[in-house]
C-alpha cells in the first residue's frame, strides 16, 4: 500500500443537502470531512454545497472530476424521497468500484445496523475517484475511515501508478 | 430507529414460483414470512402467487407497489433457468438499495455458504420498499430476520419521515 | 450442497493482461487458477489469454460461454487505466450474481484491505457461470478459494438440476 496522498492530490467534497444549500441547517460533515482529510495529509480541498437534484449533482460531479483526483460527496445516499446521489454518481461513473461501497457499510454495521440502508456507491471517471458518503456526519466520518488507508494506492492505480510496472503503465496512459 | 411498523402499514408478499402457481407444490415461504411480519405487528398482509416469468413479476411488482408501502418477493433469486425475479425487480425499482441485499447474504452465510448464491436484490419503487428474499423457507426467514427490524425506519424516511426534519420532508413530498 | 463438478464440467481459464498477451510478463495466475481445478476434480481446463481491450474480452467471454461451463477471469479487475473486466464481463452476462463477488472480496479482506479494489463481478450467460478472479496470483488463488466449494451446486442449478425438483427442471431446459 503507497505510505500516503502526494502532495499534488486535489479533492473536493459536495455537501448534497436541499436544507443546507438553502442555508436553513449547518453543513457539519463537509467540514468534518474536510478535516478527516487534511489529517491524512491532504492540502488541496475545496469544499462545495449543492441541493438534492439528480441533475445539478451530476454536473458538480463531472466538473469536480476534472479539477479534483478524489471526489468525495456527502449526504442524499440514504431513501428519502430526494436521496439521489448514488443515482447521479452512477450516471456520472464509467466504472463501479462496489468493494469500496462494501467496506463502508462493513465498517458501518458495527456502529449501526441502519448502515444498511446507506446506498453509497464508489466509482472511476477517467482518473478522478468519486465515493458517496452519507450525510450524517457519524456516518461520514465511518465510511470514510473505513477505505481512507487505501485512497493513496487507489489513486496511484488510476493514475497508471502500477507496483509492478509503473513506467510501462505511465506510458500507456499518455497516449 | 423507530419502534415498530405504523398500523396503516400495508405489506404484499409475492410467491414467485411456477410450481406454486401451477399448484404441484405447496408454498411454504409465503406463509412463514405472514407469520414473521405478524408477530412484528404488520396486520394488512396481502399474499399473491406468481409463475418465474418476468413480465409476469414485473407487473405484479408494479401493482404492488401501488397497494402497499413494503413488497416482499420470495423465489426466483437463485441460478435456475427461470429463475428471474432481480431482473424483474431491477426493471421496476427506481432505486437500488445495495446493503439491505448485502446485509441479508452476510447473515444467510451463517447458516450456508450457499447464501452467497442468492441474487437477492433490493429498491425502492416511489414510496414503496421491495425486497427480494430466496425461495427456500429457511433463507428467506434468515434474509427476512437479518433486515425486519431495518424496515420501520426505512418506510419511515421513504414516505419523508425523517427524523432531522420530518415536517420539512413530508412537505416536499406533497409538492 | 454437491459432492462435486461432474466429470463433464468444462473450464475455460481466460488471463486478460496486457503484458502477458504480449508476452513480456509471464502469466502466473492462470496456470495457478488452473491447478486449484485440478485439485477439484476438473479435468476438462482451456486456457487462453487476451490483452485488456473491452471487446476482445466481451468476444473471449461469449465463446468461452458456447465452449465451456465455468469461464473463470483472472487479471483487469483493478483501477488502473485499462482495466476493464468486469465492464466486458456485464456486458456479456445476462444475469448478476453479487454475492460472490461479495463473499471473494469478504475472503480477500483477511488477506488485505486492498482486496476492497478489486472490481470483480459474477455472473450467468446462458448456463454458463463466469466470475472475475483478481490478477495477483495470491489474490486469484484467495478469491477463487472463496467460492469453489460453491461452483459444482451453482453449475447444477444453472443447469436445471435443482434440488427440490431435478427432472422437472430438466425438461424445461430442454424446451
Amino acid at each position: 500500500m503507497s505510505p500516503g496522498f502526494t502532495p499534488e492530490t486535489r479533492a473536493l467534497i459536495l455537501t448534497v443537502s436541499d436544507s443546507s444549500f438553502q442555508g436553513s441547517r449547518e453543513d457539519l460533515s463537509g467540514p468534518l470531512v474536510a478535516d478527516l482529510l487534511q489529517q491524512a495529509g491532504l492540502t488541496a480541498i475545496a469544499r462545495q454545497v449543492v441541493p438534492d437534484e439528480l441533475e445539478t449533482i451530476a454536473t458538480a460531479l463531472r466538473r469536480g472530476a476534472e479539477a479534483a483526483d478524489l471526489v468525495l460527496t456527502t449526504g442524499g445516499t440514504g431513501l428519502a424521497p430526494r436521496d439521489v446521489t448514488p443515482e447521479a454518481t452512477r450516471m456520472v461513473c464509467e466504472r463501479i468500484v462496489d468493494g469500496l461501497a462494501e467496506r463502508m457499510r462493513s465498517a458501518g454495521a458495527f456502529q449501526t445496523p441502519l448502515a444498511a440502508l446507506s446506498r453509497s456507491i464508489c466509482g472511476t471517471v477517467g482518473t478522478t475517484l468519486i465515493l458517496n458518503l452519507p450525510g450524517s456526519p457519524r456516518g461520514a466520518e465511518s465510511s470514510l475511515q473505513a477505505v481512507l488507508p487505501l485512497l493513496p494506492h487507489a489513486l496511484d492505480l488510476l493514475q497508471g501508478k502500477t507496483s509492478h510496472d509503473s513506467r510501462e503503465a505511465s506510458r500507456q496512459k499518455v497516449k
